[in-house]
């Protein structure tokens, strides 16, 4: 709230959030303990199903990298994400539903929308904490100047702020008049951005591999500091237009999407050879997860795949909201371990300020579940047995243990472009009994105690929405 | 054909059919490698879906025991089996399609339909190449005594013949006169079965425990002899009833369904562990297989999961035809191998005999591919780059490489309750672009050659069904 103001206020010069994060935070042991802070590593898909890759039983295209990622680490059967774009994004990195920062649809292109500028991302709490912060790829979470990441936490940014999809001849009716294409930004801490290239339909194929090869650069330089480092890399694959880079075009003999899927499995992959070539493997804390569920919408050959759940992302069928996710920190997280436990992307925040030493802001309701135990092994199960969904505004969604309440029922294969309709009473699933979401067991034997659980949870919810901080985006919401 | 006319005229008496056989054999170099011949133990689930197990990304239950098999040896991550219970026995048992034997659409109860008798089954050859031969479980082959598995190369039988479905009370419309339950029969080589129980509803939750038991012993019992054995054991579950041990009962938290995949589990982790007991593990081939793919039709308790594919058993539908496959021989086939290459389950056949030193038969079409060098990983791919299937006695489907193509199709969530409809065209998908058949190629850019592809194709089977033996199911089908 301190900091949405102080933008208002100062207007174009703009107080580094920093300076008032420092009073929300304890920096008492933070001395001490720097040199053993792990890096933080991130690397996110975008619209990658669960059925994608090879380690969540997807035979699509071979991902031999990223399967021995899950394996060297945690693998996340239960992890779950927002149903689109921005708001799992704005959870991963503030921790708190996407409904209280503003970000609860999609942050359409060319408007004010997006994250709550009086937010406290995750970049924000480590650089606070003594890392280096940097975002490379794609961001989604507003294209205003005070929105942009090197106001929200980040040293360094190079990336495109809003969808990845450029402007194409190929769009039925095409003019080229009407084509005006995003710029791909580079900015550092504070500073307005500047504009390096353009996203073109053929730079989309190739802006994977120059993000790849800015990550690289990154870790050798950083490597080579005594501070620690959070480096969030956001690729563009295998988001539609499903374009692979020229080294990787017909690389499958699976079509194009394959092909894309080795690209992202090539580009991470770098990415994890450079943490070893660098000697860091041992203490950097390796996330690789994606956003959100697949898209089923598009083109035949533009369509991730959701593996055994069905429906697709913008919906809160368990193939919008399940994808692939794993963590990897050699010694302290067991290898070879695939947890069915529930994991929520909003529980990376608490989570890794755990592990980073950072504190976690106690002047607003945190969603995320700090899962720092669990991970480590220090007790058996997941801290969460549930996960409450709000998108576009409305509540969507609930989940209990393996039960799945649909408030909202989307359109299963064209979620994004056929209206939803809003139930009377939720519609209720056992995700273990029927994976697919095929039987509803509202007013089936039993059902009445699981619908009194749903709305213990949903009232539990929007008492919070209330608290102090607990919606900072609906004012300033354009 | 000799056989067939054996049975016919010597009626009663049944001339044994390994008699006839021995003259099809090569039996020369067989003294020789006795010593170092593998045994050969086939754990068959019924009805298990591709989303079932946790090796195969499934997280209804916990199947630990499955999933270490998986990783012990190969797991076949694209195997292709018939479109349901018969079909698909008659395929693993005789490499042949099941169009040739009678056996292209399922035995019904009671009636004298199932495997023709002078099929030559693996059980045949492999005691024929002095393997000892036992089947516990389901066999569903055919009712009448020829047909019987101790007249079809099995020296010890257990079990049932038919359905695994008890009649109940809970059916609609119950009348205690209409109850009659099916034989639970044991047999010796060539001699009448002796009826030793009943399948009550009962029952059915237990007798999955009685054939590991079964199994248990026999594995026991082998060890004691110099001679290899070969043993079959057809779990009934999870086929629907789907009714859990006492001991499962309520065990996985998840519903009837993830407890009898426990039990699944547990029964399979019986029989590997009195392998491993016996000092066998090193020269016992284990192959663990479904049968077809789950129901989707059934009550909403009562169904599997095909995972990342659509669709259910008795139709074409990737779902269907794609389950569970691994194979494990510890020192010769690598551990921790994952093959995306098309195996199906007619191949075990000749691939089997190979590794056994048993002759194939060749008086007859065998479709069924020798996979042998590909699973020692003398060579990198699988033999296999196509497949068909003829169900109900009708061209169903054809796949090519990552190319499906259906002559039939079924409507997709109750495949054996609708009317299948006969497509004039058959409907194209690229299972690598495209898992779950949404989106059919014909006349999109390209098809073409494909079309052309499928034809050449059916042609060529279509000229084997009429080569010598190329049907022997035809004439004796009731």
């Amino acid at each position: 709230m301190i900091v949405e103001k102080s933008y208002r206020t100062l207007g174009g010069t703009l107080l580094a959030a920093g300076i008032i994060l420092a009073g929300l935070l304890n920096v008492s042991t933070r001395a001490e303990a720097q040199s053993a802070r792990p890096n933080i590593v991130v690397m996110m898909a975008d619209n990658l199903g669960y059925g994608d890759v090879g380690a969540y039983g997807g035979s699509r295209a071979p991902t031999p990298r990223i399967d021995a990622l899950a394996r060297e680490g945690i693998q996340l059967a239960d992890f779950q994400v927002e149903p689109n774009c921005t708001p799992s994004r704005a959870a991963f990195l503030t921790g708190r539903l996407p409904i209280r920062s503003g970000t609860s649809g999609l942050a359409a292109p060319g408007t004010k929308t997006g994250l709550a500028p009086g937010e406290i991302t995750l970049a924000e709490l480590l650089r606070e904490a003594g890392y280096s912060t940097a975002l490379f790829g794609k961001w989604h979470l507003g294209e205003s100047l005070e929105r942009q990441p090197q106001f929200q936490g980040f040293d360094e940014f190079w990336g495109i702020l809003t969808l990845i999809t450029p402007a194409s001849a190929e769009i039925p009716g095409y003019h080229p008049k009407f084509i005006r294409h995003q710029d791909v930004l580079q900015a550092r801490r504070d500073q307005k951005p500047i504009i390096t290239g353009k996203l073109s339909m053929e730079y989309r194929a190739e802006i994977d591999r120059d993000m790849t090869i800015k990550a690289k650069d990154y870790i050798a330089a950083q490597a080579r500091t005594d501070k620690p480092f959070f480096l969030f890399v956001s690729f563009t694959n295998p988001h539609h237009p499903v374009l692979p880079h020229p080294d990787f075009k017909g690389k499958s003999g699976g079509g194009a999407y394959a092909d894309v899927l080795m690209e992202l499995d090539y580009n991470s992959g770098v990415i994890l050879d450079t943490i070893d070539k660098q000697g860091l493997r041992d203490n950097t804390i390796v996330v690789w997860i994606s956003d959100n569920g697949p898209t089923t919408y598009s083109e035949p050959d533009q369509n991730g795949d959701s593996g055994p759940w069905s429906g697709e992302l913008g919906s809160a069928w368990e193939g919008g909201l399940r994808t692939a996710g794993m963590i990897r920190w050699p010694e302290k997280i067991e290898s070879g371990r695939l947890s069915a436990d529930l994991f929520h992307i909003l529980d990376f925040f608490p989570t890794i300020a755990t592990f980073a030493q950072a504190t976690i802001p106690n002047d607003r309701p945190i969603d995320g579940l700090d899962q720092s135990d669990f991970l480590l092994g220090k007790q058996a199960t997941s801290n969460r047995d549930h996960t409450i969904v709000f998108y576009n505004q409305k509540l969507t969604a609930v989940r209990w243990h393996q039960y799945k309440f649909l408030k909202v029922a989307h359109e299963k294969e064209h979620s994004i472009l056929y209206p939803p309709t809003e139930l009377p009473l939720p519609q209720i699933f056992n995700l273990r009994m029927d994976p697919k979401e095929r039987h509803n067991l509202l007013g089936m034997k039993g059902y009445a105690p699981l619908l009194r659980q749903y709305y213990g949870l949903v009232g539990r919810y929007m008492q919070t929405l209330k608290a102090k901080n607990g919606r900072t985006g609906k004012k300033i919401r354009d």
